[in-house]
């Protein structure tokens, strides 16, 4: 299975990286845009077809690892291989 | 509407933090990980109600400026706000 992380800053979280990405865009002549954030994406191919084992062990994992919950947010989902 | 971009590097592109990340899980006692990929996610928040239009322009931005084509893939997405 594969597990896809979207980590992202939290909201109020200075995030200059999606600043610049959209002073950029403004400059590129894109206006209709009102905001940009930038994080993560982690991809994590598992070794198994139990879907509940993969969630809780994804969810582990961000817990421990992946994600700094004081500044961060994040979602994911689990996908067949 | 919100625009939902996953960047990763494309297959064969060496990935450094990925291969950190995995042995890190690793040695936290996640076995079951096969192989992991590290990547960018970029939210874009669109003043406009027109689906296509944020479509082709998301498509856009990615071709000028978000992706790296050479070494990078990417997949988007849109919701509603």
């Amino acid at each position: 299975m594969i597990a896809r992380v979207f980590i992202k800053p939290k909201k109020g979280v200075l995030d200059p990286q999606g600043k610049a990405v959209h002073s950029a865009l403004g400059k590129l002549g894109f206006n209709q845009v009102r905001d940009v954030r930038v994080g993560k994406y982690v991809e994590i191919r598992l070794d198994t077809g139990d879907r509940d084992a993969a969630r809780s062990g994804v969810q582990k994992m961000c817990d421990t690892l992946l994600v700094n919950k004081v500044i961060e947010d994040f979602t994911f989902d689990i996908a067949d291989d």
